[in-house]
């Protein structure tokens, strides 16, 4: 097999695009098309301050490593979940790529910081492991680029992160999620500007680029994420991409471009300020403040708060607070 | 397992709404469902005739079954493929049921009236077999419907069918052929109001209606259908529905519910006359007549025509034709 661009050997095949390239002319394409991305969707303004959300894996350092050569203006943000040896070898992970490029890592530690950690949520709340995490990284990243007074978050999620969770949204016809799953989601009411600049390159792709440039990414999955819902819709795109090389891409890239202005209209959420924490939320209490005071076993609100108590009944609740919820509320 | 409704030893389990029931329940319970759908999406009005479009399978004829019960002006229409001892059985098992039935079928042979068999039209032309198969079943039903005077032409497609071809629909982005799935397309410009009253039912509801009322209809698949991409969407929407049962439905009737307002503008074809046989087309040339011109290797419309000529290289032609229609729209 021979490279696409410049005929040397071969050392990667992008099936999808039926091209194959060198290690020079991948690292050059692959760089190009984070740079192309980011253009087209104006993610980065000129002078912009950008926060990679970091977790050591190999999506997260390669997209900071792009936006490093590209002469962004970066800092990583490492957050601490506290999930054992793995979270150890990730912060090892993202630490030593910092040092190696001389790039400033900010940390947040999950159970310093909030007094919880993945797997006691996971095992208290009511809420599957993967959700609380998700919804922990959704507000820390959050805040931590609002209070560092950063213009925008950057995150890794690739090509195959984006069409499993379209999948999944489209499975239930979620139209408000559907909605906002944009590669770039403008500044509003308390939230930073989200990109994602890595939305048209494949997970083998952001492996092959992290391992060419020798970067020492945790390879393993999360010990937490098995049976996981995401999981399950990736596990489906990647069987009927075995057999149609080039749909994923088509569906996400596709929606883009035909689906998501049919869907303009459904991105309706009004945001205002939690009622604890003064971060953004649709609600009176954000996602993050009702998780952490669940896993506690705290009571958020003063007793009695009839829009409180629906709010929460709206979740699976213990039972216990879903009483004393109740309770309070008649 | 008891049934749901009375008690007794239940024969069928339908996971998705964690019910089960016995025969006679079972039987009741799809009929209503049938009746509910068709009140709901308002299918079939009081006097209208009825063309049901009979493969032989569980599907149409459970369909078959259910709208002669619930006392509808129904006639069947076996539509002969010409796919060898599959279409002899096919055929047996729809004239078996209107005998034992005492219902009219009427049929039609496709390489008697058309010149050609499905085997010979997937070898010969450019389409896939199941590709000329669909259409050549859209015209020819629609076409004897109209022909015959039936106010509606109802066919068997399945919940799962639907959530099959909602997926391929959707994983294309192909918003005029997701706006047009509908359990009811009203009639326009030569072509019958379409209605499928088993849209709401899956394939082993209706496998176990067909068997428990004693039909004998043809089990196998058709042998012509081995890599089909339908197949492969089912493959994946029973993937996904075995670990989340319940997914398919939510898909489909969350899409009828949710999705489908979004789409209307989508469904924006103009509908004329075929310029060869008449019948509704939104091009110059129908589907079908088209399609019949290419397994024969005959030109289409008079030499020169530019504009047939475009809509001819819109398709995957064989090369002969294609450069004969270049060559005249020169």
């Amino acid at each position: 097999m021979r490279c696409h661009r410049c005929k040397a050997s071969a050392v990667i095949e992008v099936r999808r695009n039926n091209a194959a390239f060198c290690e020079g002319c991948f690292l050059t394409v692959f760089r190009k098309q984070v740079a192309r991305t980011i253009d087209k969707w104006e993610m980065i303004g000129g002078g912009d301050r950008v926060l990679v959300a970091v977790s050591g894996g190999k999506d997260s350092l390669a997209l900071w490593d792009a936006l490093l050569d590209l002469g962004h203006d970066t800092s990583g943000l490492y957050l601490g979940l506290g999930i054992g040896t793995y979270s150890d070898r990730s912060y090892a992970a993202a630490e030593g790529f910092a040092r190696s490029r001389g790039a400033t890592l900010e940390t947040v530690d999950l159970a310093g910081e909030h007094g919880f950690d993945i797997p006691t949520a996971g095992r208290r709340g009511p809420r599957s492991t993967c959700a609380v995490c998700g919804l922990s990284k959704r507000y820390i990243f959050n805040r931590a680029a609002v209070d560092g007074g950063y213009d925008v978050l950057a995150t890794g999620h690739n090509l195959d992160d984006e069409a499993a969770t379209l999948l999944g949204n489209t499975l239930r016809w979620d139209t408000e999620f559907i909605a906002r799953q944009s590669p770039v989601l403008p500044a509003r009411g308390g939230m930073v500007k989200k990109v994602k600049p890595l939305h048209r390159l494949s997970e083998l792709e952001t492996a092959a680029f992290a391992f060419l440039r020798g970067i020492d990414y945790v390879v393993e999955e999360c010990p937490l994420v098995a049976g996981n819902t995401q999981l399950r819709y990736k596990d489906a795109m990647n069987a009927i991409e075995a057999r149609s090389p080039g749909v994923k891409a088509r569906f996400f890239l596709g929606y883009l471009d035909r689906g998501a202005p049919l869907f303009r209209s459904e991105d309706r959420a009004e945001v205002g300020a939690c009622a604890r924490c003064g971060q953004p939320t649709t609600g009176t209490y954000c996602a993050f403040c009702r998780a952490k005071a669940q896993i506690a076993g705290e009571r958020l609100g003063p007793a009695g708060d009839r829009q409180v108590a629906e709010e929460l009944a709206d979740e699976v609740l213990p039972a216990e607070l879903y009483e004393i919820a109740l309770a309070e509320a008649e």
